[in-house]
Protein backbone atom coordinates (compact mmCIF):
# COMPACT_ATOMS: atom_id res chain seq x y z
CA UNK A 1 0.00 0.00 0.00
CA UNK A 2 1.03 3.48 -0.72
CA UNK A 3 1.47 5.94 2.17
CA UNK A 4 -0.32 9.67 1.92
CA UNK A 5 2.08 12.42 1.82
CA UNK A 6 0.36 15.70 3.29
CA UNK A 7 1.95 19.08 4.06
CA UNK A 8 0.62 19.92 7.21
CA UNK A 9 -0.19 24.00 8.04
CA UNK A 10 0.94 23.48 11.66
CA UNK A 11 0.38 27.51 12.64
CA UNK A 12 -0.86 27.69 16.59
CA UNK A 13 -1.77 24.15 16.77
CA UNK A 14 -0.31 22.05 19.47
CA UNK A 15 2.13 18.78 19.20
CA UNK A 16 2.73 16.53 22.21
CA UNK A 17 6.86 15.25 22.09
CA UNK A 18 7.55 12.77 24.50
CA UNK A 19 11.75 12.27 24.98
CA UNK A 20 14.24 14.60 23.89
CA UNK A 21 17.40 13.30 23.47
CA UNK A 22 19.53 13.60 19.79
CA UNK A 23 16.46 11.58 18.00
CA UNK A 24 13.94 13.59 19.55
CA UNK A 25 15.54 16.87 18.95
CA UNK A 26 15.42 16.29 15.07
CA UNK A 27 11.80 16.38 15.63
CA UNK A 28 11.78 19.74 17.84
CA UNK A 29 14.38 20.91 14.76
CA UNK A 30 11.08 20.01 12.01
CA UNK A 31 8.29 20.84 13.88
CA UNK A 32 9.06 24.45 15.83
CA UNK A 33 10.11 25.61 12.11
CA UNK A 34 6.20 25.50 11.50
CA UNK A 35 4.92 27.61 14.26
CA UNK A 36 3.12 24.89 15.87
CA UNK A 37 3.16 25.01 20.13
CA UNK A 38 5.44 22.51 20.94
CA UNK A 39 4.55 20.75 24.73
CA UNK A 40 7.75 18.47 25.66
CA UNK A 41 8.04 16.33 28.10
CA UNK A 42 10.87 14.60 29.01
CA UNK A 43 13.68 13.99 32.18
CA UNK A 44 16.39 14.72 30.21
CA UNK A 45 16.30 17.27 27.26
CA UNK A 46 18.98 17.72 24.70
CA UNK A 47 20.81 21.13 24.88
CA UNK A 48 19.35 22.13 21.29
CA UNK A 49 16.71 22.85 22.88
CA UNK A 50 17.65 26.04 24.41
CA UNK A 51 17.51 27.92 20.98
CA UNK A 52 14.08 27.38 20.83
CA UNK A 53 13.70 28.58 24.55
CA UNK A 54 12.62 32.81 24.93
CA UNK A 55 16.62 33.76 25.92
CA UNK A 56 17.83 30.40 25.75
CA UNK A 57 16.16 29.80 29.13
CA UNK A 58 16.75 25.95 30.42
CA UNK A 59 14.02 24.19 32.79
CA UNK A 60 15.22 22.52 36.02
CA UNK A 61 14.74 18.73 36.43
CA UNK A 62 11.63 18.01 37.81
CA UNK A 63 9.97 21.55 37.00
CA UNK A 64 6.91 22.32 34.11
CA UNK A 65 7.61 25.45 32.53
CA UNK A 66 4.45 27.06 30.20
CA UNK A 67 5.69 29.53 27.99
CA UNK A 68 3.13 32.39 28.36
CA UNK A 69 4.82 34.88 26.00
CA UNK A 70 4.62 32.03 23.48
CA UNK A 71 5.67 33.10 19.44
CA UNK A 72 5.48 31.07 16.67
CA UNK A 73 9.41 29.42 16.68
CA UNK A 74 9.69 28.82 20.47
CA UNK A 75 8.77 25.47 22.43
CA UNK A 76 5.58 26.29 24.28
CA UNK A 77 5.79 24.16 27.30
CA UNK A 78 8.64 21.82 28.72
CA UNK A 79 7.92 19.44 31.70
CA UNK A 80 11.17 17.95 33.00
CA UNK A 81 9.82 14.40 33.80
CA UNK A 82 9.03 11.07 32.88
CA UNK A 83 5.35 10.79 30.44
CA UNK A 84 2.18 10.16 32.53
CA UNK A 85 -1.09 9.02 31.49
CA UNK A 86 -3.13 11.79 31.02
CA UNK A 87 0.04 14.14 29.64
CA UNK A 88 -1.80 13.09 25.73
CA UNK A 89 -4.75 15.33 26.65
CA UNK A 90 -3.06 18.04 28.37
CA UNK A 91 -4.07 19.81 24.88
CA UNK A 92 -6.29 19.22 21.80
CA UNK A 93 -2.59 17.73 20.25
CA UNK A 94 -2.80 17.37 16.30
CA UNK A 95 -0.46 14.84 16.73
CA UNK A 96 2.02 12.97 19.32
CA UNK A 97 5.28 11.83 18.94
CA UNK A 98 7.57 9.47 21.03
CA UNK A 99 11.24 9.21 21.14
CA UNK A 100 11.98 7.21 24.04
CA UNK A 101 14.06 4.01 24.32
CA UNK A 102 13.12 0.41 23.41
CA UNK A 103 10.47 -1.04 26.13
CA UNK A 104 6.86 -0.38 27.00
CA UNK A 105 6.88 3.45 27.21
CA UNK A 106 6.12 3.90 23.39
CA UNK A 107 3.63 1.49 23.11
CA UNK A 108 1.76 3.51 26.01
CA UNK A 109 2.02 7.19 24.09
CA UNK A 110 0.89 5.22 21.54
CA UNK A 111 -2.37 3.47 22.95
CA UNK A 112 -2.97 6.73 24.70
CA UNK A 113 -2.83 8.92 21.94
CA UNK A 114 -5.42 6.60 19.58
CA UNK A 115 -7.47 6.48 22.78
CA UNK A 116 -8.34 9.82 22.05
CA UNK A 117 -8.52 9.58 18.25
CA UNK A 118 -4.38 11.45 17.47
CA UNK A 119 -2.06 10.09 15.43
CA UNK A 120 0.91 8.84 16.74
CA UNK A 121 4.52 8.34 15.41
CA UNK A 122 6.92 6.47 17.54
CA UNK A 123 10.68 6.61 16.52
CA UNK A 124 12.39 3.00 15.27
CA UNK A 125 9.08 1.10 15.69
CA UNK A 126 6.97 1.14 12.39
CA UNK A 127 3.92 -0.96 13.80
CA UNK A 128 3.34 2.20 16.46
CA UNK A 129 3.68 4.51 13.43
CA UNK A 130 0.81 6.27 12.03
CA UNK A 131 3.04 8.44 9.90
CA UNK A 132 6.64 8.58 8.90
CA UNK A 133 8.99 11.69 8.66
CA UNK A 134 10.78 10.27 5.83
CA UNK A 135 13.28 12.17 4.25
CA UNK A 136 12.96 16.21 4.16
CA UNK A 137 14.73 18.89 2.33
CA UNK A 138 13.69 22.44 1.67
CA UNK A 139 14.69 24.33 -1.59
CA UNK A 140 15.02 28.12 -0.88
CA UNK A 141 14.30 29.62 2.70
CA UNK A 142 10.84 30.23 1.76
CA UNK A 143 10.59 28.10 -1.33
CA UNK A 144 9.77 24.71 -1.72
CA UNK A 145 9.70 21.37 0.99
CA UNK A 146 10.61 17.90 -0.45
CA UNK A 147 9.28 14.74 1.37
CA UNK A 148 10.69 11.46 0.46
CA UNK A 149 8.98 8.52 1.38
CA UNK A 150 9.75 4.86 0.94
CA UNK A 151 6.86 3.90 3.32
CA UNK A 152 9.51 2.78 6.22
CA UNK A 153 10.82 0.26 3.74
CA UNK A 154 13.80 1.97 2.25
CA UNK A 155 15.11 4.83 4.52
CA UNK A 156 18.65 4.56 3.51
CA UNK A 157 16.95 4.85 -0.21
CA UNK A 158 15.03 7.75 0.74
CA UNK A 159 18.19 9.87 2.24
CA UNK A 160 19.62 8.97 -0.74
CA UNK A 161 17.51 10.90 -3.02
CA UNK A 162 16.60 13.80 -0.77
CA UNK A 163 20.23 14.09 -0.74
CA UNK A 164 20.67 14.31 -4.52
CA UNK A 165 17.59 16.47 -4.92
CA UNK A 166 19.04 18.82 -2.55
CA UNK A 167 22.41 18.63 -4.50
CA UNK A 168 20.99 18.96 -8.20
CA UNK A 169 18.47 21.70 -7.59
CA UNK A 170 20.45 23.77 -4.84
CA UNK A 171 21.62 26.84 -7.38
CA UNK A 172 18.07 27.48 -8.96
CA UNK A 173 16.83 30.71 -6.42
CA UNK A 174 13.58 29.29 -5.59
CA UNK A 175 12.72 32.09 -3.18
CA UNK A 176 12.58 34.18 -6.29
CA UNK A 177 10.54 31.82 -8.40
CA UNK A 178 8.13 31.69 -5.37
CA UNK A 179 7.51 35.01 -5.13
CA UNK A 180 7.40 35.32 -8.80
CA UNK A 181 4.73 32.93 -9.38
CA UNK A 182 2.50 34.22 -7.05
CA UNK A 183 2.57 37.77 -7.31
CA UNK A 184 1.70 36.89 -11.26
CA UNK A 185 -0.97 34.06 -9.79
CA UNK A 186 -2.46 37.44 -7.10
CA UNK A 187 -2.54 39.39 -10.39
CA UNK A 188 -3.93 37.03 -13.02
CA UNK A 189 -6.79 36.13 -9.80
CA UNK A 190 -7.69 39.99 -9.54
CA UNK A 191 -7.81 40.43 -13.35
CA UNK A 192 -9.54 37.48 -14.88
CA UNK A 193 -13.03 38.77 -12.13
CA UNK A 194 -12.23 42.00 -14.37
CA UNK A 195 -11.93 41.07 -17.83
CA UNK A 196 -15.94 39.94 -17.73
CA UNK A 197 -15.77 35.70 -17.64
CA UNK A 198 -18.24 33.95 -16.15
CA UNK A 199 -16.72 33.33 -12.50
CA UNK A 200 -16.12 29.30 -13.19
CA UNK A 201 -14.77 29.72 -16.62
CA UNK A 202 -13.01 32.89 -15.54
CA UNK A 203 -11.17 30.41 -12.97
CA UNK A 204 -10.85 27.74 -15.59
CA UNK A 205 -9.01 30.31 -18.01
CA UNK A 206 -6.75 31.47 -15.10
CA UNK A 207 -5.41 27.74 -14.22
CA UNK A 208 -4.70 26.53 -18.24
CA UNK A 209 -2.83 30.23 -18.53
CA UNK A 210 -0.97 29.70 -15.29
CA UNK A 211 -0.58 26.61 -16.30
CA UNK A 212 1.34 26.86 -20.20
CA UNK A 213 3.11 30.08 -19.60
CA UNK A 214 4.83 28.37 -16.16
CA UNK A 215 5.14 24.91 -18.34
CA UNK A 216 6.63 27.12 -21.03
CA UNK A 217 9.12 29.53 -18.83
CA UNK A 218 10.11 25.89 -16.98
CA UNK A 219 12.31 26.10 -13.85
CA UNK A 220 15.02 27.41 -15.48
CA UNK A 221 13.49 30.57 -16.12
CA UNK A 222 10.96 31.07 -13.76
CA UNK A 223 12.90 33.61 -11.68
CA UNK A 224 13.11 36.50 -14.18
CA UNK A 225 9.36 36.32 -15.49
CA UNK A 226 8.30 39.62 -15.59
CA UNK A 227 5.53 39.84 -13.59
CA UNK A 228 4.17 43.11 -14.69
CA UNK A 229 3.88 42.17 -18.57
CA UNK A 230 2.81 38.72 -18.44
CA UNK A 231 -0.03 40.39 -16.16
CA UNK A 232 -0.67 42.93 -18.85
CA UNK A 233 -0.72 40.06 -21.14
CA UNK A 234 -3.12 38.06 -18.89
CA UNK A 235 -5.72 40.94 -18.77
CA UNK A 236 -5.59 41.26 -22.59
CA UNK A 237 -5.58 37.42 -23.09
CA UNK A 238 -8.37 36.87 -20.59
CA UNK A 239 -10.64 40.37 -22.31
CA UNK A 240 -10.41 38.40 -25.63
CA UNK A 241 -11.71 35.32 -24.77
CA UNK A 242 -14.39 36.85 -22.92
CA UNK A 243 -15.26 38.92 -26.14
CA UNK A 244 -15.51 35.31 -28.01
CA UNK A 245 -11.97 35.64 -29.71
CA UNK A 246 -10.21 33.91 -27.97
CA UNK A 247 -5.64 34.58 -28.46
CA UNK A 248 -2.88 31.72 -27.78
CA UNK A 249 0.30 32.47 -25.81
CA UNK A 250 2.93 34.12 -28.34
CA UNK A 251 5.23 31.61 -29.12
CA UNK A 252 8.32 34.14 -28.06
CA UNK A 253 6.49 34.21 -24.99
CA UNK A 254 9.55 33.54 -22.83
CA UNK A 255 12.62 35.50 -24.64
CA UNK A 256 9.72 38.74 -24.82
CA UNK A 257 8.64 38.17 -21.15
CA UNK A 258 11.80 37.67 -19.52
CA UNK A 259 13.13 40.77 -17.58
CA UNK A 260 16.82 40.43 -18.58
CA UNK A 261 16.10 40.44 -22.14
CA UNK A 262 13.51 43.83 -21.72
CA UNK B 1 5.99 29.49 8.54
CA UNK B 2 7.32 25.81 6.98
CA UNK B 3 4.77 23.38 6.86
CA UNK B 4 5.46 19.66 7.97
CA UNK B 5 5.28 16.94 5.64
CA UNK B 6 4.56 13.75 6.41
CA UNK B 7 3.59 9.89 5.13
CA UNK B 8 0.37 8.69 6.79
CA UNK B 9 0.33 5.17 7.10
CA UNK B 10 -3.95 4.86 6.04
CA UNK B 11 -4.49 0.90 6.14
CA UNK B 12 -8.03 0.44 7.31
CA UNK B 13 -8.63 4.23 8.85
CA UNK B 14 -11.40 5.79 7.22
CA UNK B 15 -11.74 9.36 5.99
CA UNK B 16 -14.43 11.81 4.36
CA UNK B 17 -14.51 13.28 0.84
CA UNK B 18 -17.38 15.04 0.44
CA UNK B 19 -17.80 16.40 -3.21
CA UNK B 20 -16.72 13.96 -6.39
CA UNK B 21 -16.68 15.71 -8.61
CA UNK B 22 -13.06 15.92 -11.47
CA UNK B 23 -11.05 17.39 -8.07
CA UNK B 24 -12.77 15.11 -5.85
CA UNK B 25 -11.78 12.29 -8.26
CA UNK B 26 -8.32 13.17 -7.75
CA UNK B 27 -8.35 12.95 -3.96
CA UNK B 28 -10.25 9.31 -4.66
CA UNK B 29 -7.16 8.43 -6.49
CA UNK B 30 -4.52 9.37 -3.74
CA UNK B 31 -6.81 7.81 -1.07
CA UNK B 32 -8.25 4.48 -2.27
CA UNK B 33 -4.11 3.29 -3.37
CA UNK B 34 -3.29 3.85 0.78
CA UNK B 35 -5.49 1.02 1.48
CA UNK B 36 -7.50 3.68 3.52
CA UNK B 37 -11.95 3.63 4.16
CA UNK B 38 -13.53 6.04 2.17
CA UNK B 39 -16.60 7.51 2.96
CA UNK B 40 -18.18 9.31 -0.29
CA UNK B 41 -21.25 11.65 0.47
CA UNK B 42 -21.95 13.40 -3.07
CA UNK B 43 -25.22 14.15 -4.68
CA UNK B 44 -22.95 12.92 -8.32
CA UNK B 45 -20.12 11.29 -8.28
CA UNK B 46 -17.40 11.62 -11.16
CA UNK B 47 -18.11 8.40 -13.42
CA UNK B 48 -14.26 7.58 -12.24
CA UNK B 49 -15.42 6.19 -9.14
CA UNK B 50 -16.44 2.92 -10.39
CA UNK B 51 -12.96 2.07 -10.91
CA UNK B 52 -12.61 1.45 -7.33
CA UNK B 53 -16.33 -0.23 -6.53
CA UNK B 54 -16.34 -3.79 -6.70
CA UNK B 55 -17.53 -4.89 -10.24
CA UNK B 56 -17.42 -1.43 -11.23
CA UNK B 57 -21.39 -0.92 -9.52
CA UNK B 58 -22.81 2.06 -9.35
CA UNK B 59 -24.84 3.54 -6.76
CA UNK B 60 -28.50 5.29 -7.51
CA UNK B 61 -28.65 8.68 -6.63
CA UNK B 62 -30.21 9.84 -3.05
CA UNK B 63 -29.05 5.58 -2.33
CA UNK B 64 -26.25 5.25 0.25
CA UNK B 65 -24.24 1.88 0.20
CA UNK B 66 -21.54 0.54 2.61
CA UNK B 67 -19.42 -1.92 1.29
CA UNK B 68 -19.87 -5.31 3.54
CA UNK B 69 -16.83 -7.49 2.00
CA UNK B 70 -14.48 -4.02 2.00
CA UNK B 71 -11.00 -4.42 0.74
CA UNK B 72 -8.38 -2.44 0.65
CA UNK B 73 -8.07 -0.82 -3.08
CA UNK B 74 -12.12 -0.64 -2.95
CA UNK B 75 -14.59 2.25 -1.72
CA UNK B 76 -15.83 1.93 1.67
CA UNK B 77 -19.17 3.77 1.63
CA UNK B 78 -21.36 6.36 -1.11
CA UNK B 79 -24.05 8.10 -0.34
CA UNK B 80 -25.62 9.44 -3.47
CA UNK B 81 -26.72 13.08 -1.34
CA UNK B 82 -25.51 16.30 0.11
CA UNK B 83 -23.56 16.22 2.69
CA UNK B 84 -25.54 16.96 5.99
CA UNK B 85 -24.43 17.54 9.76
CA UNK B 86 -22.96 14.55 11.78
CA UNK B 87 -21.87 13.52 8.48
CA UNK B 88 -18.47 14.05 9.62
CA UNK B 89 -18.77 11.54 12.71
CA UNK B 90 -20.15 8.77 10.58
CA UNK B 91 -16.74 7.05 11.51
CA UNK B 92 -13.79 8.44 13.70
CA UNK B 93 -12.10 10.03 10.07
CA UNK B 94 -8.65 10.22 10.16
CA UNK B 95 -8.80 13.38 7.98
CA UNK B 96 -11.87 14.67 6.14
CA UNK B 97 -11.88 16.73 2.47
CA UNK B 98 -14.39 19.22 0.60
CA UNK B 99 -14.49 19.19 -3.37
CA UNK B 100 -17.31 21.21 -3.72
CA UNK B 101 -18.59 24.06 -5.49
CA UNK B 102 -17.82 28.00 -3.66
CA UNK B 103 -20.11 28.92 -1.24
CA UNK B 104 -20.85 27.89 2.33
CA UNK B 105 -20.56 24.12 1.73
CA UNK B 106 -16.63 24.11 2.15
CA UNK B 107 -16.70 26.15 5.37
CA UNK B 108 -19.61 24.39 7.10
CA UNK B 109 -17.79 20.91 6.35
CA UNK B 110 -14.18 22.65 8.03
CA UNK B 111 -16.23 24.06 11.08
CA UNK B 112 -17.92 20.66 11.90
CA UNK B 113 -14.62 18.42 11.05
CA UNK B 114 -12.92 21.08 13.62
CA UNK B 115 -14.90 20.54 16.32
CA UNK B 116 -14.44 17.03 16.70
CA UNK B 117 -10.67 17.76 16.28
CA UNK B 118 -10.26 16.31 12.70
CA UNK B 119 -8.48 17.73 10.42
CA UNK B 120 -9.93 19.20 7.04
CA UNK B 121 -8.93 20.07 3.63
CA UNK B 122 -11.55 21.78 1.48
CA UNK B 123 -9.85 22.23 -2.44
CA UNK B 124 -9.13 25.63 -3.55
CA UNK B 125 -9.64 27.47 0.02
CA UNK B 126 -6.15 27.86 1.58
CA UNK B 127 -7.71 29.69 4.67
CA UNK B 128 -10.04 26.27 5.18
CA UNK B 129 -6.67 23.52 4.64
CA UNK B 130 -5.40 22.46 7.47
CA UNK B 131 -2.79 20.67 5.04
CA UNK B 132 -1.85 20.66 1.40
CA UNK B 133 -1.82 17.58 -1.13
CA UNK B 134 1.35 19.44 -3.10
CA UNK B 135 2.56 17.81 -6.10
CA UNK B 136 3.15 14.10 -5.48
CA UNK B 137 4.74 12.10 -8.09
CA UNK B 138 5.63 8.04 -6.99
CA UNK B 139 8.96 6.27 -8.33
CA UNK B 140 8.52 2.67 -9.20
CA UNK B 141 5.48 0.31 -8.17
CA UNK B 142 6.37 -0.65 -4.76
CA UNK B 143 9.54 2.00 -4.42
CA UNK B 144 9.33 5.69 -3.25
CA UNK B 145 6.52 8.61 -3.12
CA UNK B 146 7.79 12.23 -3.52
CA UNK B 147 5.73 14.76 -2.28
CA UNK B 148 6.68 18.75 -3.30
CA UNK B 149 4.78 21.30 -1.53
CA UNK B 150 5.34 25.40 -1.14
CA UNK B 151 3.04 25.83 1.78
CA UNK B 152 0.30 27.24 -0.75
CA UNK B 153 2.61 29.73 -2.39
CA UNK B 154 2.96 28.56 -5.52
CA UNK B 155 0.93 25.35 -6.18
CA UNK B 156 2.29 25.64 -10.15
CA UNK B 157 6.16 25.43 -9.28
CA UNK B 158 5.93 22.78 -7.19
CA UNK B 159 3.72 20.78 -10.29
CA UNK B 160 7.44 22.19 -12.49
CA UNK B 161 9.49 20.66 -9.49
CA UNK B 162 7.49 17.24 -9.57
CA UNK B 163 7.47 16.81 -13.33
CA UNK B 164 11.44 17.31 -13.14
CA UNK B 165 11.98 14.95 -10.73
CA UNK B 166 9.44 12.33 -12.25
CA UNK B 167 11.37 12.93 -15.46
CA UNK B 168 14.72 12.98 -14.37
CA UNK B 169 14.79 9.94 -11.87
CA UNK B 170 11.80 7.76 -13.77
CA UNK B 171 14.98 5.35 -15.29
CA UNK B 172 16.26 4.19 -12.13
CA UNK B 173 14.98 1.13 -10.80
CA UNK B 174 13.33 1.71 -7.39
CA UNK B 175 11.71 -1.17 -6.67
CA UNK B 176 15.20 -3.13 -7.46
CA UNK B 177 16.77 -0.74 -5.18
CA UNK B 178 14.17 -0.44 -2.58
CA UNK B 179 14.03 -4.35 -2.53
CA UNK B 180 17.55 -4.57 -1.59
CA UNK B 181 18.16 -2.37 0.14
CA UNK B 182 15.32 -3.49 2.70
CA UNK B 183 16.35 -7.32 2.12
CA UNK B 184 20.53 -5.82 3.28
CA UNK B 185 18.74 -4.04 6.68
CA UNK B 186 16.70 -7.07 7.51
CA UNK B 187 20.17 -9.38 7.29
CA UNK B 188 21.85 -6.56 9.42
CA UNK B 189 19.17 -6.52 11.91
CA UNK B 190 19.06 -10.36 12.37
CA UNK B 191 23.43 -10.24 11.87
CA UNK B 192 23.61 -7.46 14.73
CA UNK B 193 21.92 -9.27 17.18
CA UNK B 194 24.08 -12.38 16.92
CA UNK B 195 27.54 -10.73 16.78
CA UNK B 196 27.62 -10.18 20.55
CA UNK B 197 27.57 -6.23 20.69
CA UNK B 198 25.36 -4.53 23.24
CA UNK B 199 22.00 -3.85 21.88
CA UNK B 200 22.77 0.01 21.62
CA UNK B 201 25.89 -0.62 20.25
CA UNK B 202 24.47 -2.81 17.89
CA UNK B 203 21.88 -0.49 16.55
CA UNK B 204 24.59 2.68 16.45
CA UNK B 205 26.83 0.14 14.56
CA UNK B 206 24.28 -1.18 11.85
CA UNK B 207 23.02 2.47 11.50
CA UNK B 208 26.65 3.48 10.38
CA UNK B 209 27.03 0.84 8.84
CA UNK B 210 24.23 0.94 6.55
CA UNK B 211 24.92 4.83 5.92
CA UNK B 212 28.01 3.99 4.83
CA UNK B 213 27.48 1.34 2.53
CA UNK B 214 24.42 2.99 0.88
CA UNK B 215 26.55 6.36 0.57
CA UNK B 216 29.50 3.85 -1.41
CA UNK B 217 26.98 2.87 -3.79
CA UNK B 218 24.79 5.73 -4.42
CA UNK B 219 21.62 5.76 -6.46
CA UNK B 220 23.71 4.68 -9.06
CA UNK B 221 25.03 1.30 -8.15
CA UNK B 222 22.08 0.13 -5.50
CA UNK B 223 20.42 -1.78 -7.94
CA UNK B 224 22.88 -4.09 -8.49
CA UNK B 225 24.43 -4.91 -4.78
CA UNK B 226 25.02 -8.32 -4.21
CA UNK B 227 23.21 -8.52 -0.77
CA UNK B 228 24.23 -12.00 0.60
CA UNK B 229 27.86 -11.03 0.00
CA UNK B 230 27.14 -7.85 1.85
CA UNK B 231 25.33 -9.69 4.47
CA UNK B 232 28.65 -11.54 4.71
CA UNK B 233 30.67 -8.69 5.24
CA UNK B 234 28.65 -7.00 7.62
CA UNK B 235 28.62 -10.38 9.84
CA UNK B 236 31.80 -9.87 10.16
CA UNK B 237 32.41 -6.54 10.13
CA UNK B 238 30.05 -6.50 13.00
CA UNK B 239 31.96 -9.71 14.91
CA UNK B 240 35.81 -7.97 14.83
CA UNK B 241 33.70 -4.94 16.24
CA UNK B 242 32.57 -7.06 19.06
CA UNK B 243 35.97 -8.31 19.65
CA UNK B 244 37.79 -4.50 19.88
CA UNK B 245 39.21 -4.85 16.13
CA UNK B 246 36.72 -2.95 14.59
CA UNK B 247 37.55 -2.63 10.72
CA UNK B 248 37.15 -0.03 7.53
CA UNK B 249 34.86 -1.01 4.83
CA UNK B 250 36.92 -2.30 1.86
CA UNK B 251 37.95 0.41 -0.69
CA UNK B 252 36.82 -1.31 -3.72
CA UNK B 253 33.58 -1.78 -2.02
CA UNK B 254 31.57 -0.83 -4.61
CA UNK B 255 33.21 -2.90 -7.29
CA UNK B 256 33.62 -5.87 -5.60
CA UNK B 257 30.11 -6.44 -4.06
CA UNK B 258 28.03 -5.18 -7.42
CA UNK B 259 25.89 -8.79 -8.22
CA UNK B 260 27.38 -8.08 -12.07
CA UNK B 261 30.95 -7.88 -11.27
CA UNK B 262 30.79 -11.24 -9.38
Amino acid sequence: MLSLPLAHQMGGRHVLLVGCGAVGMTRVDKLVPTGCKLTVVAPEVDAGLAAYMPGGMEVAAGATWVNKGWEPGQVYRVARREFAAGDEGLEAFAFVLACVPAGGLGARVHALSHARGVQCNVADVPALCDFYFGSQCALGERGLQVLVSSNGAAPRLTALLRADIERRYAALDWDEMCGRLRALRERARALSTQAGLPAEEALRFRMDWMRQVTDAFGLEHCAAMDVERLAGLFGEMAAAAAAGRPRALPADLVSVYTESST
